[in-house]
């Protein structure tokens, strides 16, 4: 069950071992919840695996806070102690990045575009074995940040480097990039029923 | 935005807190990848909320391992250390249900009724904050468990208690009685490039 079998062998003149370690470009998109709950359900993988994670959310506000993150640090900090799975790094756009010594720029073209920019340097740096770039679709849309440069970027980054990036409305040119692509579609959601989001189920 | 506007506001006699709080039964259904990770997404969430989280497996393998499960019992340990999160109590078919003092039977059958006859106890004892049932609409489709049974089970669970199901071809009692409905739609596997899966993102 875990290994599947493909539908087709290429001749890329690849081992099937090299093939199946290939690190993978993943998109969750989709109008529907489960994104960004699925991008951390695979760092979760990663992390059991012992490989880094990064992970750099593309929100607005300092104020989301995601219980993923609590927990994500909670097993950074583990991995610390223990040594237990990989090392975890958490940086946000709507707090000002972590490695920017001031506050966030009103201008979130600005902010959006200096996360980009350290991605490219931990991506050269092979700094994480697995990255997720939450929310990252809505900056290249807006057209903060270049989608030719980020695709050139993740198809020339070195090593076993397994990026995953979420949010709405992915540009196609990201998708024809992609390995894999899930879209999460409504069937049904408690908003239609009038209810709103609660915590623990939402954030 | 995390809490979004509801398009209509019901006339259930209810406020919009106890409205907003009301427990969610939630199904993520689709032959995509993303239906168990973003459940467990949603797990690291009411982890971080405090609430004990139990999570059911129903896979026939013992040897089925997915990364979450170790870092889900690195969490739950941290929690009995430190306070940290909610309780983790992880139970998989395959290695026959941690509550039955035996192997698992031959028949899977029989030991998918004895996970869900455990779950209805716990339900009812309101024993943790999230439930996550992982392939649980196979035993369902198979009928080797009832879905009237499960649906008017779930209905009548007290308290506040979110359950998340995942699977194929979730039963439409099943979508009828769920609050939110994800469907995992495939835009593009790498299983079509003929790359098999792999170690840290498969499982």
């Amino acid at each position: 069950m875990p290994q599947g079998v493909p539908t087709s062998v290429p001749d890329d003149g690849l081992t099937t071992r090299q093939r199946r370690n290939r690190p993978l470009l993943i998109v969750h998109t989709g109008a529907m919840k489960g994104k960004s709950t699925a991008a951390f359900g695979l760092a979760l993988r990663a992390w059991n695996q012992g490989w880094d994670v990064g992970v750099y959310q593309f929100v607005k506000s300092a104020k989301w806070k995601v219980g993923e993150e609590a927990a994500f640090l909670a097993l950074g900090r583990l991995h610390e102690q223990t040594g237990e799975g990989g090392a975890v790094a958490w940086h946000k756009m709507g707090e000002g990045w972590s490695w920017i010594q001031r506050g966030p720029e009103e201008d979130h073209a600005v902010n959006a575009r200096e996360g980009w920019e350290q991605i490219k340097r931990d991506l050269a740096a092979e700094r994480f074995g697995c990255y997720v770039l939450d929310e990252f679709t809505y900056p290249m849309k807006w057209g903060w940040i270049d989608v030719a440069d980020v695709v050139a970027t993740l198809r020339a980054r070195p090593g076993r480097q397994h990026v995953v990036i979420t949010g709405r409305d992915a540009h196609p040119d990201l998708i024809a990039a992609a390995d894999l692509v899930v879209e999460m579609t409504k069937v049904k959601h408690p908003m239609d029923a009038g209810q709103k989001g609660q915590r623990g189920i939402e954030w």
